[in-house]
């Protein structure tokens, strides 16, 4: 998604306190996206800190500072945010409730970023449950998979509902028409799955404007067989760093069987060939990272271990995610789907 | 394990009539087993279509046959099998509980193969459920996955249980000392998962004779952090096939940057890379199966798609299994494990 001119527009909330590398690479991202992506950033930290750190880019002008005196740390979760309304993100989630910002981005843990958002933000009405939408670097566009954390427990009315979450984002954010949907599970055959999965293949069979394509398995998620794929928080979370890990030791494996050095051309073929532009799509620090669908407003969370660069990607992501139309949609199709038995 | 001498030990009970490519695959199959491993085969099916078979082969006084009159689709489970007794694999399983054969083999459903072998062979005394075990292609020794797909909705005793049989399957099938044991989960935090790992992850830091490392999460699978990695036999399965498909896609992705014919050098490096070596341990055809533990007796269930290749190395992994000391280890450490409370 290009960036466009962005004068005028509210900025994108940076979370400066989440993620391995906070604050410092948080700040030089935020950087980044004002300087190369024109993507205007508001820092939400400790002023001081913060202010040191821009002023080492010489940036103190170009982003402005919001005070958050609390932090949550990378292993903490719910309870914590609970208990910190004053931490990072959670003013950030103020910042985009109040529209102050158009959208919020952190590295921070996933499970404190989502339980903040549940906590600060209304959610879409209608919506279960947020997902966390991530794009696989399948060909010609994107598969979007989710969800891939937010919810280790899911039950079927969620999955089913993660099926229009992620039908609206792939048509949204990758002009995708009538995307297909595909659940994941252990067969190819309507009955095979655990519990979950069987149920949630009942409700998707019977959603009338969802393009359901039945079961997809692991081996399908790079092939692009169907458009979005579905699954519960823990199942597509477990795939998606199985699949990462997978085509980085893959590629890693390669580089070793090359050898340093030795081969010239084929290292140089190596740098070109598709395998480096697959690995590099499924780098966080170039895609930016996953989308929390669902909510009343663009949440970007961005890998843990990001730096400078794909904080910006980050931010790039949010803010063109913000001036689309992924929201629009996605409040659209979930009021137009029949609200879930168990709501009643 | 290498082949060795087998002469005047029981036979291997071949399932005939499992797999995509039964009947005729299957038989040549055996017909490598005997000749190319000197595995003693016994074939159960219809003796008409196998004699057929064996006679093209010249092979009709090499592979004696055993008649079963009926047989499980590839797409039947537990109820057809209940209902037919004279299936072929049902036949393969009495042989081997009378002790007329060593081992099982076949390349039948999943479903049916699990279902039939609970229901024809008695299972180990205290084995809560029959696991799925497959070996991970990572150096030095590989990594024991399990469940890799018997039981789609698991209980916490059961991963606790299926951590005591890998370890056994570890140490005696790849002669790992003290085996080292993960949690297949979404966090390396102890308190990262759903209910079903929280819980689990609770049974096996209790366990005396385990060397629970915590959790490890999908990217882990491939870099050896462990020696066991526990599953649901759903998450199992997924990321199994996750990581089979992500390895033969970058592979793929990999000889289409090559070209075809262009660096004819490079093409050959490719042919002896580690990626290749790597690729090829992932591949059914050369590993031959994956082993159902906690059984009285070694079943290994090939893949589906197995060819004479894949049949031929299943019925040699079978046959080292059941002349190794794995029955034994897995009945010594069951029997010397506490039983789940929920059997009170």
């Amino acid at each position: 998604m290009p960036d466009t001119d962005r004068s005028g527009v509210a900025p994108v909330a940076l979370d400066a306190m989440g993620g391995d590398h906070a604050p410092y690479e948080i700040v030089a991202g935020a950087v980044l996206a004002v300087r190369e992506h024109g993507v205007p950033v508001v820092l939400v930290g400790p002023p001081p800190t913060l202010h040191a750190a821009l002023a080492a880019h010489d940036a103190v002008a170009e982003v402005p500072i919001v005070r958050a005196e609390e932090t949550l740390a990378m292993h903490e979760g719910a309870l914590a945010s609970l208990r910190r309304p004053r931490s990072s993100i959670a003013v950030a989630c103020h910042l985009l409730r109040k529209g102050d910002a158009c959208a919020v981005v952190s590295a921070g843990s996933t499970a404190g970023v989502v339980a903040t958002a549940r906590l600060r933000l209304r959610g879409r009405p209608g919506v279960l449950r947020p997902a966390i939408a991530v794009a696989l670097p399948t060909l010609p566009h994107p598969t979007v998979l989710l969800d891939a954390g937010a919810n280790a427990d899911a039950k079927p009315e969620m999955l089913a509902q993660f099926a229009h979450l992620g039908v609206a984002y792939a048509e949204s954010a990758f002009g995708i028409e009538e995307p297909s949907v595909g659940l994941l599970t252990i067969g190819s055959e309507s009955g095979k799955g655990n519990k979950l999965v069987k149920r949630a293949h009942e409700l998707l069979a019977a959603a009338q404007t969802i393009d359901f394509r039945g079961n997809v398995e692991g081996h399908d998620l790079l092939t692009g067989k169907v458009d979005v794929v579905v699954a519960d928080g823990f199942t597509g979370n477990v795939a998606l760093k199985t699949l990462e890990g997978a085509v980085r030791y893959t590629f890693g494996e390669l580089r070793a069987s090359v050898g340093s050095g030795r081969l010239a051309r084929l290292g140089a073929l190596l740098q070109r060939s598709r395998v480096k532009q697959l690995r590099d799509r499924l780098d966080p620090e170039t895609h930016g990272g996953a989308v929390l669908l669902g909510m009343n407003g663009t949440i970007v969370i961005a890998h843990g271990s990001s730096r400078a660069k794909g904080i910006a990607a980050a931010c790039a992501l949010a803010a063109s995610l913000a001036a689309g139309p992924t929201m629009a949609r996605t409040g659209e199709r979930i009021a137009a789907m029949p609200r879930p038995h168990r709501l009643w």
